[in-house]
């Protein structure tokens, strides 16, 4: 990703050598800044209040957030302590869990003495393997689109609806959903993309417009309510959204309103493509409505919004009236039936048992 | 309807006998203000800027604004004048244009020096009918809430999920889709109401809830996102909405979105009903997609939002970042086939061209 003419990844080293760097993607679209992570609980209260969110990007902050914990106590207790805190404060994203697994079991094989390095360098692996999964994700959604785009009218651009952020900003680099997007649009294929502005929390107005804009894909933000009427007439050639948890029978999680849209691709007939990471598919579930906690956030954040006054500073709002209350799901489950294909690292399969097995033999094994 | 104890209806002569009065709607829910209106392009801002809105408030307002423009001209040409100005401030909802034609129809029975009292009488009846209809479809609908709450769980209110407002305010009173659930509600049967909040003008958010909370009925905000999640968990028992034009084969053009809402409720056997007035079903035309203009409105409801600061005062901010562009269409076409029924003054029918020619048997020598 390229902001400002400068390559950037969503989390880093500082130079210090051990400190953990963020963007701050509550700030964002109105003002870029970065935010310093010094210890565990800071790196917990940056997941938890979405100072970083998306699934890849969760679990690989939750991954340094070890080595953070480990650079002060190396101790199996603190090992036990950082997981479990780090692990508490997103419930629905799987890779968090994923990635915490895999950082605890590699640090209790090292004696504490090796473990503050030893974290750096797994959260580091982790980090550059999601880089480098969604630039895969990326190749393979690309040749989907290039497949598509041959075929559809001349006369205008190949567009694409997009739900929620599912970019760079969701992850290490690449993004899932918009990998194949940004892949089309360098390989000169004319791409648009509608963007979903996802309420109650914007992403997509405020994250996914903002990467759009940084790369220069042209794109249109939309309300939610927009997309069915798209669809209906002919304005939609392609969904593709990520997801937070994908069950082992292709259910996938993703940010609430995903099924709405889900439901009127398939009336219309539009393809619906879900992008992922393999992290994200919970191998032990296979029915994602009853399996699949759904996390509710804070009522807050539907009756009032943050945005930027013309004079230049954010400023948050009520919408509704006093007394009247709110609830607030995170993510709703698009059932498998609705999905047209996955498209992960390895390559596009169907969103079934057999199609995610076909591409992921070793599965059982680790299920 | 009762506001802070006094019995109101959305548009009404002031004490002068002349001067139009009415609720500006883009204030609320935060405050409650009304307004004059004292000539027929001020009626006409009035529809165009959303002070009033909803198709059948619309249609009173209409009609009083050629009752302001006889009181000053009464002119054929006035007349003539007065119907296109006013007739093109809105493009969807139909009895906007049934209500300047009832008018012109009248104005034109008369000579010039009869036509301003005759102007007044005939949107006193407008607005009157209204009242009386919505009433009435509020009977009908009750009778269905009745029916399906005796039959549903006993352990929770009963729970109908709604979208934009189509409540007193969308009319001149009782409202349409809300009418059924006031009577219910006044009835002692234990309802509560989902509210999609209506992105981007968020009239759920803040007319629909401001109704409810004044009328003392249990509900909830949600976005517009939530309503298919509610669904699949068994969390809705009905959907009631409005319509701004119906085709005489029971396609519905309601606000952005509804359209979404039907799917969900489709998929997941929610009954989904519309309520309406006679007024709004469009005799002329068969097929609501092709043939029912889509008003564009300002990009700006998109990529700004007006709420209250915690100083109190209204404050618009923006919610995209800078050079992302917006489009912002107001209504979707919901398909007959997702519609369970409609709720009209005569009682409730099937969404289809035999259903609604049973109730309006004379409707084919309107046509």
């Amino acid at each position: 990703m390229r902001i400002n003419g400068r390559d950037y990844r969503t989390i880093w080293l500082a130079d210090d050598g051990w400190s953990v760097v963020v963007i701050d993607q509550t700030r964002l679209p109105h003002f870029f800044e970065v935010q310093s992570l010094e210890t565990m609980p800071a790196a917990a209260a940056a997941i938890r209040d979405m100072i970083v969110r998306g699934a890849p990007l969760i679990g690989a902050t939750g991954a340094y957030g070890m080595a953070l914990a480990m650079r002060q106590d190396a101790s199996d207790g603190a090992v036990a302590e950082a997981f479990t805190v780090l692990d508490a404060t997103r419930p629905t994203a799987v890779n968090l869990r994923w990635a915490l697994e895999r950082m605890r079991r590699r640090l209790l094989a090292h004696p504490p003495a090796e473990r503050a390095a030893a974290a750096y360098a797994e959260a580091a692996a982790i980090a550059d393997e999601d880089a480098a999964v969604c630039s895969d994700i990326g190749d393979h959604g690309l040749g989907l689109i290039a497949l598509r785009a041959a075929k559809a009218p001349r006369d205008r651009p190949f567009q694409i609806l997009t739900h929620c952020n599912a970019g760079w900003l969701a992850t290490v680099d690449w993004g899932t959903a918009l990998a194949p997007i940004y892949k089309a649009h360098r390989q000169g294929i004319p791409v648009h993309v509608w963007v979903d502005e996802t309420r109650p929390r914007n992403q997509g107005a405020s994250l996914t417009a903002w990467e759009l804009a940084r790369e220069g894909v042209p794109h249109t933000v939309i309300v939610d309510n927009a997309g069915g009427h798209l669809m209906q007439h002919g304005m939609v050639d392609m969904c593709i959204v990520g997801t937070d948890r994908t069950t082992r029978t292709g259910d996938v999680c993703n940010k609430i309103g995903t099924y709405l849209k889900a439901l009127a691709a398939s009336d219309n007939g539009v393809p619906f493509y879900v992008a992922l990471p393999s992290s994200t598919i919970d191998w032990r579930i296979a029915d994602g409505l009853s399996e699949i906690p759904i996390e509710e956030r804070a009522e807050h954040e539907v009756t009032h919004l943050t945005g930027l006054t013309e004079a230049g500073v954010l400023q948050t709002v009520q919408l509704t009236p006093a007394g009247s209350r709110a609830v607030n799901y995170g993510f709703d489950v698009t059932p498998a039936r609705l999905v047209t294909g996955l498209i992960t690292e390895r390559g596009v399969c169907a969103a079934s048992e057999a199609g995610i097995r076909g591409l992921f033999p070793e599965a059982e094994q680790a299920a």
